[in-house]
């Protein structure tokens, strides 16, 4: 199989875009598997996404077209291959189990470099795949120097993306802004309704008849960043907030899963609060 | 056939409560069509809706059963009928239309007695089904004014329930205290998510994946009243707030007509903020 | 606002289509409103269409294009309107119903020219919205006599399309190859399930927990033509066949108008047995 | 924690069983957590499922209910405790390694004793979890010889059910008249749609918009056993057989795990070809 590539592109809108873009990648004789595109009718910014295969040389290809391309546009070129991830848990195991599973049984298309928690109720479930587990308790220590333990050895794997994986620590404003766009959280409820703690709390309260989850960017606004993928199930009055929180594990480790899996294979624009998705 | 009546009883649990109701009802020899009982785990809470077909002294049964229940149990007793619903709506055609055909069509174990509108707009479909259509613009009135008149129009058709089809007014305490648990609305987003006005401009802002409708009994708290269905569908970074609104309007009439389904068949408690279900 | 046009394209893939097309309406300086494309793996096969606004020589455009584009590709411009529509039904109102309202109320691309029945049932319900209704009794006839008969009237209101809201007779091979790709089905079941007869109490004896509905092009094949779209909803074992198919009601009703609404705003493809949709 | 019991009584519907049954628990002085019952309107078939705390001579009630009930009534009473599986698997890990974690970590009520499987795949991912993995190879046996060789291993563990987890081999007649309403497979398709081999390539070629997954008991006729559950993702002309079957694996393993839940919780009855389920 030949090398695949992803070409993303952003940028204002304007005329004869993907004329460009298509011409200047047919003149490279590259073979192209797929094209989407999209330009969001409120804001007029234009979003490309081109997988192709075959050989071309990358820097210059990113040169040229930011050459015929609309000032401050962004040119991205991916590679395809397996992302490095590291996970962050507490002490929940079917959102960590489930990744743990799919990395090594390539259903994803990224590798679990390491796991940190600040319990250490989930070393024993890492150990059986076989990936560093990181203990960093929270203990007698503030946020901000909890955090930066974390960042450090985070740091020490060079990940592609960090994915918090029922991770019940609030990140400090520090660490969000040193992973700008790279870290995956899943919310267990359907944002926006039920942020923070307890959601399944609130929609017992609430009498909801649907609940769900969220998986989104983090910014540093609690449960507000970018949202990746979302989904829910039916609930009704016979089901406590234990029943809930139950029947919605499934839904998290789905929609947190479906998210990285959209991620790492390079289908997601971040664009404001929101995302672009080419699915 | 043979007449159907409805028996719904919830008191605080104790032990024996299925067992004296049901020997109750089998001493009188009717026929018991289905039971379906639940006791809140929390509260400690007894529900029970038993159908039955055939005769007995109803007024005797309210009064052996309230003897036999525990204190300030309520006991009540629903003949199976079409309910009669008055609908307010505003100007927009997909619930109301969709609400005129099922009535007509039977559909739905109800009929629609009159449509009040603060708009002329949807006088001209209202009267296709020869329903009384009676316009109360709120131009110039007060609130408490303009909902006075409306529940005065209301009360000349007695209806057992107030449907709002979009009607796009808040209603103040006073209406929705006089129709107590008789008001049912739909609201254009999935509650508790994007309460209040634009809940599709929301949706559109927050970059959702999913947009839904909720259908609620009206309490004095704006879109906070006992949920009685929910739906969503998906969306995606494509739909602008006026698309996501077009795609809504289908979960949007389906939900109501749903809940109002519940209700006119007596399936639906009241209880506290939430609502048991027997589907 | 400028016209709207829709350019479909269709092809056997080679290199540079998306190049060759973009560049075209570039250089003819129209407005580009969206763009889709998608090149079939399996079958190598290419489709595309671009939403455009602003005038251009459109045969001329039609001409180059077809010079540009490998031989036998199928060049389409639909100019944005109200498609018109002949609608065939029974005697159930729900399907035929939400058309009418969605119809008048701007809620599709399209205007009902005429409902078509072979029972006089629902004649009250169309007339309401003032669209001629013809009653076209199948008694003493044989099929093809009948569909002729129908046939005839069609011709004379020239439909875009023809939507069978519940039709509950087999079409004839001439009336299929006659308006071949222009009728869409709605059938009460998730096909391939339960082809056929009376899917509701096929579902029923299988004892299923979902059940669907599935909106096609009707082919020469019962049930068989291309999907355009489905949905489901849950059942259980409450549900009669008679119970399911109230509830089923409301998903055809859904499904088959969000296949008309698609097909009438040139969104789908017909390739082979299946649909390629943009929406 | 008292000890729970669940109470399964199905039998011919006559008058007062509710009332029966539910007045000897009260006089026995049980406390009753949950009551739920159906009498099937077709079949004139009533079932009923109760739970219950605390100590009762638990053959005495047997007997007595036996008498107060209808000749052939089925009663039974399952204590609550973790039910022992034994699970089959072929080279697929997604649904093995979903039971795997939810027995290990209490998602599920119950214990996975052994995996047998026919290929050596999966022996890692088992032995993992300190579950015996037994290979039986089916090469150079004929099919009632390799499941008997199977049905030995199950018999060593004493299993309460038998799991398939995309275990790709039909079971003879023998095997399954042994394990009868023992055996719960997962089908990867909407049942009835695409029964037998490859049901993802058959999705793929017949164009659906909808893929699914199927969890019934296995019986002699090829997926025809009773349902338990299913459930359901879009797809669309983007999705090749192949992508179909990477989504499908979420549903898969989903449904299954449902499923188990609901027979290891005795919230099912099988009823002719149906099941009855109250969850």
């Amino acid at each position: 199989m030949k090398q695949q590539h992803i070409l993303l592109t952003d940028c204002q809108d304007s005329k004869g875009l993907v004329s460009s873009i298509s011409t200047e990648l047919y003149n490279r004789e590259v073979n192209i598997l797929s094209n989407r595109e999209f330009v969001d009718p409120v804001t007029g910014h234009f979003f490309m996404r081109t997988a192709f295969e075959g050989s071309t040389d990358n820097s210059n290809l990113l040169a040229v077209l930011k050459n015929l391309l609309p000032e401050n546009a962004n040119v991205r070129l991916a590679t395809k291959r397996k992302k490095r991830i590291v996970v962050l848990a507490t002490k929940e195991p079917h959102c960590l189990g489930d990744l743990l599973i799919r990395t090594q049984y390539n259903d994803l298309n990224a590798t679990i470099e390491a796991v940190i928690a600040n319990r250490a109720a989930l070393g024993p479930l890492v150990e059986k795949f076989k990936v560093p587990f990181h203990l960093v308790s929270h203990q007698n220590k503030d946020r901000v120097e909890h955090a930066m333990e974390i960042s450090d050895i985070i740091d020490s794997y060079a990940p592609d993306y960090i994915v918090l994986a029922k991770y019940m620590r609030i990140l400090p404003q520090e660490f969000v802004n040193k992973f700008n766009n790279k870290i995956i959280n899943i919310h267990h409820s359907f944002l926006p309704a039920f942020i923070g703690a307890s959601p399944y709390k609130q929609a017992y309260e609430r009498g909801v008849k649907i609940i769900g989850a969220t998986a989104h960017f983090v910014t540093g606004d609690l449960d507000m960043g970018p949202i990746i993928e979302q989904d829910v199930i039916s609930t009704n009055h016979r089901m406590t907030s234990k029943l809930m929180a139950k029947a919605g594990m499934d839904v998290e480790k789905i929609v947190l899963a479906r998210a990285v899996s959209k991620v790492v294979d390079d289908r997601v624009f971040v664009s404001g609060n929101k995302t672009v998705i080419f699915d």
